[in-house]
């Protein structure tokens, strides 16, 4: 039987360990995944610490897989051996809870989620639901596509989905391993982009990126500089601070929306009688599905939004991991296999 | 020169006195309306307190005005005299800000409002620019079409604006002036209506307005109740207290929506990591315009909404005000001029 | 092994005949469903005819489908034997087609329909895909039930979806199958409700069902009085007669739509010219998945809407064919099983 | 008293001709613009053959306006002398009528339009009511922004409102005076763009503009080639041949949705059958207001969108009139004062 590498986490707050497996067998409807590369994402923390719901140990983290198919499991004849695809959050949905039937894919109540409900993409192949796959244009190298498959759909689909339309103001709230996507995004989708952070460090990179304002969130006042522009028609939150998520309310134009992908667990202050009279909104946003992926991949194809990455070993998980919590990785790690 | 009967507050939080004043006359683009009912909402200690931006003392509060059109000002010959109109809130827009160009009239930024930055419905006679007015259909009487003014007209545009659509499950928070007219309209455009309300004294007039379901928010935990039902699709918060507003978030359907009308300045905890799955939204909702008033009226009498009232004579305004600051309005006081 | 009757149609534009057919076996993913109320629709006619891709004979007509759960397939857990069910013109969606994996279930490439492309409600047993089902709500019986799974939700569903907003104007063109439905369901979703119909043979009932208006178009300039109303938020055109769907886009107030559910192969004239200084728009809509059926049956019993309908025994489906094909159905034929 | 140059149309029908006027003095809330680049636009026709309501001779044509304001009306305190400003169809809108008290401006009963119902921008300098005047951004010379002001507002404002997401194809019937503007859009917002014309001469063209794919339709089947691609999101029609529109609804992807521009009489065939399965639409969309205008040209200074235009001097309007009715204007007309 073959057998193949993955770094897994054997207990709550374990190291990741690099041990030999059996490769897995697709079951129906499901896919063998040959992984190039895998992108390192603050929620595999999810796994590491047992906190979500549903891991179970041990546990192989990684949902941002960029890979081959090497085998489809019975039933699937929709997908082949040897098409490029991606997997993200987003592990394939039931088709039978109430979101589902109501076509709120991304909101299915029996969704796995790719190396934290079940083994991920720190590994030489995974298996996940066919469900959960998305098509890689060829434009794209696996390194490259692997942080679109979390990082990059969920900021670029937060944007499109947000409401604001082109020509409008966006603002990006942090610039790191999301929000330096989310810049490029905001950017080639014809809004004035604002990438908003702390400290003068990141400018000249936001500029780079597509930035045509920089607020250093430190020496400046948030809101005042956003209505200086005539208000934010979004303000997407890709950091976890929840008081630096308020204190871009302010800056909202009317009907101007803050969308919020960073999964804080503290409690944001909303006060009421400072969004009723611009009809202003707050929204968390999921992710997406596997066909946002592929719109995702599209877009970032076509208009050249690529990740800034550092690729590292398979052996070298840890490592990465660290320092992508530490909040140093530059922008993105990605574990490669090969 | 003509007098009139007007009710003031000559300085922040003085008395409301009678006085005799001057009918006043209405410039170009302006009506003068002979005023009919009044109603006395809870916004109206705007202007007694002098707390919102540009109060000038004295001033005569009430924006929840039906009467009919006594006469026109210059330039505008698409209201006649004898007409029967309602103003509420919005005193008209300026043409010319951003907002109204963007069409969202509502946010005007020169928007005047009726009994707080200009003499409002607390008299015989009420002076309001023409584009305030709204046509009042015959079926309604003039103290019922009041309230509709601004507590009607809040509650309808927003629950019909707030992407819930019939079929769904619509639950309002509070049963007072506002939520006692959000219950009608809930039930009345297809909703499983939810009434929540502290203790059970409510419960039975929330069922006989419409309300399929009653939580005693005292008693039970809201968001768990709304989740037996499927979760809710919409959430109207007609209350104050932001920590009610904030427990019900829990109790959202996956894309449903928290529509706050009940302008705190109570922050209220809205947790990141708890909207995101779900899309779940928080979101202020401000009034509406006058063709939203249209509707409201329009929708209102075809579908038999009423307020519950109490009228009060001019003179008796301040027992109608205090009443309602305490709370103890069943559940709208309306003055009457005659 | 058990029979069961079935009244199937052997070739194209065949009687249909009452036969003895085993009961079949649901598979993997299936529900065998005890019949007890089945609809009969215009569009049983693509079976009849077999002018529908994917019609193989003999075939069971039928997808207005109310009974019982009987048996469930293997791998379903969530429909139980006893709980009542529909099942309508959305079939069952396969999960994995573009259409599917964006949540546009209705377009599932895949989708079966019953009585269509496999054998349908003209019976005493069905097999439907799981996916297909609805939950009936118990306040309505079967026979009220049924037609409420095709004719119900295409209205129902096409008027929640149009854009038209509670307070506006929605014109129903038709008062027929579809369109005395559609009447209850304008009127209850708040609109001010207009009935458009050739002749005054029909105002009486129109006005019964919650008609507001009543439009005679052969002796009235359907546009013209439309537009005295201030002009049709939404016209759900019922007919399949295009040039009176066409007359109707006249009436349309400023990005106002057209929405059509009756499946005529003649062509429109749409003038450009005509539909671009008010933002028109003319739409066609699908009927809805298992949940928008799962709506309108909720709504239907909140609200109080009713199909008129006639019922017929199981021996009988050719003369209730007939008379529904003719026109003269009074407003819906459904075959009953006891 | 001063005068200036003006080109004007005496008659129905009757040759431009040059003529010395008497600059014209703003009203209460007008603006004087001192035109520097006037467009030459299809709809200009209008004006030359009277065939518009609320055309009176003589008229001035030209509705795409590019200069600086001269002097302010009274009233009119928004706008300062010297402050570079366009004006297009959007004639401003009258605050009062059903559509501009629902925010509809460009649906405004009693909106002017500049060189049809009043006079236009072939002249020195035109009054304009300050309600129709856009921002003009530095980035923009007078000529690039000339044409923005109707062939680019319209074509951008139609894409970014069709619902369709970036990611999706757009496809452009049509590479002309609208057309070679709506490829650069549809590319730069990120849609896969897909160019449609008639032959092959245009292809390279389209190409360079940003086309990803370009059909010939003389040679191709329009719809099946959309289908290999997906089908479209939007198609945007920017010609007048019906046919030519309705041949591509078959190219629709599911949800897609025709939008017209191209105001042809001409009825268009639109099949009810082939548009309901599929929830297709098929919408005429207005160019936009003084706000739309400013986002288009703020988008258009972002992303470089700038039309291919062909200068001339006032003098040579006929010339560059009789050139654009031809269909040889490679791809817009300006003309220029000075």
């Amino acid at each position: 039987m073959a057998t193949m590498r993955a770094v897994q986490v054997s207990e709550a707050n374990a190291a990741l360990e690099l041990v030999e497996r059996e490769v897995p067998t697709p079951g129906a409807g499901e896919l063998l995944i040959k992984v190039e590369a895998c992108g390192v994402c603050h929620s595999d923390a999810f796994a590491v610490t047992g906190g979500y719901p549903g891991v179970t140990f041990p546990v192989v983290p990684g949902h941002e897989i960029a890979g081959t198919v090497e085998t489809v499991g019975d039933g699937v004849d929709w997908w082949q051996a040897g098409q490029r695809v991606g997997v993200g959050w987003f592990g394939g949905n039931c088709n039978h809870c109430e979101p589902c039937r109501r076509g709120y894919l991304i909101q299915c109540e029996n969704m796995g989620i790719p190396g934290v409900t079940f083994d991920g993409g720190y590994a030489d192949y995974v298996v996940v639901p066919a469900a959960a796959a998305a098509s890689l244009p060829d434009e794209l190298s696996f390194e490259d596509a692997a942080p679109l498959m979390c990082a990059g759909i969920t900021t670029f689909n937060a944007l499109r989905e947000s409401g604001a339309r082109a020509g409008g103001v966006a603002a990006i709230l942090g610039v790191g391993g999301l929000g330096h996507l989310a810049v490029q995004y905001a950017a080639k989708l014809g809004f004035h982009t604002v990438a908003i952070a702390r400290g003068t460090d990141k400018e000249q990179l936001a500029r780079e990126l597509g930035a045509d304002t920089y607020i250093d969130s430190t020496s400046s006042d948030v809101a005042e500089e956003l209505q200086k522009l005539g208000g934010a028609d979004v303000v997407l939150a890709t950091v976890t601070n929840a008081e630096a998520m308020a204190a871009t309310i302010g800056g909202l134009a009317p009907r101007g929306r803050l969308v919020i992908v960073g999964a804080s667990m503290d409690p944001m202050p909303v006060v009421p009688g400072a969004v009723i009279g611009g009809n202003l909104e707050v929204a968390g946003h999921a992710s997406g599905t596997s066909m946002d992926s592929e719109d995702t991949l599209a877009f970032s194809a076509r208009a050249g939004v690529k990740p800034r990455i550092e690729t590292v070993k398979l052996e070298d998980a840890q490592a990465a991991y660290d320092k992508m919590m530490a909040g140093d990785a530059r922008f993105r790690m990605v574990i490669t296999t090969s």
